[in-house]
């Protein structure tokens, strides 16, 4: 435990882990106010979270993520670390966010989406790139995103499609791998208001 | 720690939490007979189990939730409340079962089987519903139900498969989005027994 | 606790549990030279494991599983036991491996890879046989790998895949049904070095 640096009226669960010493050198957590921070999760040092932050259970974020306003990492989600996640991020049970990941605003990643990133594993040498989702996404239940891939604004991702290339901004991607169409109606609005 | 009602020869790990206190006014834990709760499983007020009940590690039961006799919850499966289980279920590893959700008598979950209550996330104002599991059907591993489907008695859903619509009884779905098919005769029987 | 016989230079975090014992006549966990087990993490009893083992966070492992050196087992991985694992295998968040699993040496497992082992579950009497993944295969993010499969030596099954027949080695397998291709050239390399 190398210290908490959280704002007011924060209810952290004695069974949560905060400022996981990760390195002999790594720094603290920051919260901003009004978190709640629910038994079984660990965040670790050198995380920078803003204000209204909620998780559910064994919530895991690692070293180096930096997150906004208004942010909720479900129950056993995973962020592996060193990546952006935006304001009005709503993260549900079971997703996977992997290293080097950008999360736009208001964007909801439905139960276990799963992002990814690295392309040959274990294959070749190669750096590890992350996905980009943009502003107003929303990523159905059991989406999986490939590495390096970027989720246009305002695009929905349909429960169990498999994105394997870009998608437009204002798409409907369905299937495995996922095609895409224009965005009806109903699924409109996905600016989170 | 609200308090337990527990019935006997219970095997309730020190490292389970019962009666998680989610609500000031929140109630206890009801659990039956030949009860086997295990490490890291926490199980909040306001949920009433049956005898027989086993989980796995690490999973979740959320307040509101009513569960039969002889039902297994599997490791890291996670059951956010409010929703109605039968008697003789088994849930496997990694399961999710969010609110406002019904599952019958003699049903199977596989490992990382995902339910989902919500069709327009941040999109729209709209109450969220979660599927129907009528009795003796099997959802096969990794398989994703989407909100506000049934799927009907004794059918099969296959590995993998991305349920968008009702599924009639004694079917096989298959595939994203499922097709169904007759179901063929090694996987009739589905009434569990 | 029933002991815990541990090699040189081992970090055992003090949220780790070892030797969980899960029977009254259980053995104790065996761990080579070098090991990480990171908070949160079960390894049950009668485990034995090589050198140079790494855990992340609230893994868990179960009786009678046997694992070579150079093993990583990533963050809510769950290995359910009865299975043999080689040496250099690198398995990522949120895996699934179920009993009576082999898995070879050099071997990826993306994040939610799913292994299944009953092909009819609660629906007539049988035995449930794992799949066999033979050296130097790897399987993408949110796979499913269906009962009694073998993927052959250095095939390569993408993201997102539902595995239902054996794999020839040196093979892509995409798809659900997989359906196999040839290797393309950037995917070769599938022995880890």
């Amino acid at each position: 435990m190398t210290g908490l640096r959280a704002g007011e009226r924060c209810e952290i669960d004695a069974g949560a882990t905060i400022s996981y010493e990760y390195a002999s050198d790594g720094g603290r957590t920051r919260i901003g106010d009004d978190a709640v921070v629910r038994h079984g999760t660990i965040i670790y040092g050198d995380v920078s979270i803003g204000d209204g932050f909620v998780t559910g259970h064994d919530a895991i974020v690692r070293e180096h993520t930096t997150i906004g306003d208004d942010v909720l990492v479900g129950t056993k989600t995973v962020i592996d670390g060193r990546s952006e996640i935006g304001d009005d991020v709503s993260m549900q049970t079971g997703v996977y966010v992997p290293t080097e990941t950008t999360i736009g605003d208001d964007v909801f990643l439905g139960p276990h989406a799963v992002l990814t990133n690295d392309p040959y594993p274990l294959r070749t040498d190669h750096d590890v790139v992350g996905p980009t989702i943009e502003d107003g996404v929303s990523l159905g239940a059991n989406t999986t995103i490939l590495p390096d891939v970027t989720v246009g604004a305002r695009s929905f991702v349909a429960a169990g499609a498999v994105v394997t290339e870009d998608v437009p901004p204002d798409c409907l991607a369905v299937g495995s791998p996922a095609r895409f169409r224009e965005l009806p109606p109903e699924l409109r609005g996905g600016n989170g208001r």
